[in-house]
């Protein structure tokens, strides 16, 4: 048994189904535009049976970045809950594809396998409907000494703090984390969900995260800051490496005396915004794992957000850093 | 209780499982590069756990074909069976969201809905690995006066024939057409179902099919042709209409004396051609049962066609022939 990848990612397993709407469309389910909200299965089967046909393709924030980070050649290992009905099999199945070590069998019984409502109007705005079923199941005792392995890194997703034993699972694979030398890695997820979760976020950055992966509404929700200088001065207090991503003025790199900017690169069309957050941390985790500057980090994570807002689809194809120079 | 609408098809209900490919993969799992390949769950399941992450979406040739006609503004239904899982769930909501009347329940037991896996090389040729399932429990009993209604035209895939039952439901289904004065359209599938059920096809479009639907392939197969010259010599002898389409020569209508050409469309780019015969079938049909002459009918189903092969998907968007002119 090795358990040593390079990348290990906590988060929940969802897949998406997306479908292109008329504007109108959020209107009559009443949904803010843009917004990710957590539905029950009745309005889920509500949704669903209003929407118009759908492409079905696995998803989740870290579960995407993941993806990513195997597909640029990394070593990984994934904890995300699904059932065993066909969702729970196709993001399994999708994972494992990739040679993601997936380290949890998908549950016999339980809710079924999550899945997200992405509902795209003609701009390409994404609103989603996500209904966390299997997801909301995932305990403690998934968190294991055997389960976590010993990574080089753990890349745990803000939005398992919504989970009932988010909280407490989340303090685990921590607590394992340091035992083993792991680095801890967190993803903020949304600035909606910092809010939610805000103490509990800044105790983990003050605790037990070593690296922040976010964009900066989410840093200036967890800082309650203002402006993104105001950001800058508060991450003093900060011992953690924190890569904030910007969209169009690039990414900027913050580990104690050191300030990286990095640059967006010049984008011809962008097709699809989804995704980019995700692939810039699998980019920039892909370069700290194998011992690269963080001007390099930030650099591949770039490249690889780049790349996915000019694709339909939030996951990194394989072969990508090929393109890469 | 309304079943007069305008097309009703009658085919395998599949959900097809997406997947791009490297050229060895096709050697490595002994598939014949651009062919379909009927295959049991077994075999479904080592291709499966063999190939990379997925999309999955609603598929089966006619049923695209009754989507698009459904998006082009016509009243459509449909036959096909998919069991009670999250795969049937997928297609029934699919085609019941474009307004399709879906005529039969998803099963409760029975083997598990119907999946192709088609896999996508780079320069865009596709290899289809079926798994029938469901399909292959479509009865007999299935074709009623009720499930059939009394619809303008009834669209009959040439895939059924693989059925058990298929060759006695397709003659069940042709009768209860002919005593309700509804069009009998039947689609040749493709070239290998035709030569598998040669005999089958000749009798049924001597006996109680009005329109066939085929590639030049498909009808040199019917006949036993080698040139497109010998094929409409031989079309002499049929009563039935013929709409035949010729890729890049565009399509031939031929109906007792008449024969119309119809030049193909100039087209950018080929994105993808999956879909495009389904398209220009919507789009003919379209046209005949509203009544418009055939050399707008096949005017149509070109400008359908052009547009499916300049998009990744098979189906017809909505609202397509707000661009027609």
């Amino acid at each position: 048994m090795n358990h040593s990848v390079q990348l290990l990612g906590i988060s929940n397993a969802i897949v998406d189904i997306l479908a292109h709407i008329e504007d109108e469309f959020l209107d009559k389910i009443v949904a803010v535009p843009g917004s990710m909200t957590l539905i029950d299965m009745d309005r889920a089967r509500e949704i669903y049976a209003l929407m118009g046909p759908a492409t079905e393709m696995s998803g989740g924030s870290v579960a995407n970045t993941v993806a990513g980070f195997a597909n640029l050649g990394g070593s990984s290992a994934y904890i995300g809950r699904v059932t065993a009905d066909q969702l729970g099999g196709i993001f399994n199945h999708d994972m494992r594809s990739l040679g993601v070590d997936v380290r949890l069998q998908a549950a016999k019984d339980g809710l079924p396998t999550a899945r997200s409502h992405i509902l795209i109007t003609a701009d390409g705005q994404r609103t989603m409907q996500t209904y966390l079923g299997a997801c909301t199941e995932l305990s403690v005792d998934d968190i294991t000494t055997d389960t976590m392995g010993t990574p080089k890194a753990v890349l745990i997703e803000g939005y398992v703090w919504d989970l009932p034993e988010g909280p407490d699972l989340t303090a685990k694979a921590m607590e394992i984390a340091k035992q083993n030398g792991t680095t801890v890695a967190l993803s903020l997820s949304d600035s909606f969900c910092v809010e939610r979760h805000r103490e509990s976020f800044e105790h983990a950055v003050r605790t037990g995260v070593d690296i922040v992966v976010a964009d900066e509404d989410e840093v200036k929700a967890l800082l309650q800051t203002e402006s993104f200088e105001e950001t800058l001065e508060a991450l003093d207090g900060f011992d953690n490496l924190f890569a904030i991503t910007r969209s169009d003025k690039g990414s900027v790199i913050v580990h104690g005396d050191q300030l990286i900017v990095q640059a967006a690169d010049a984008i011809e069309a962008v097709v699809d915004t989804t995704g980019a957050g995700d692939a810039y941390t699998a980019g920039f985790l892909y370069g700290w794992v194998n011992d690269m500057p963080l001007a390099e980090c930030a650099k591949i994570g770039t490249f690889c957000g780049s790349t996915v807002i000019q694709q339909v689809g939030a996951r990194i194809e394989p072969g990508l850093l090929e393109d890469y120079s």
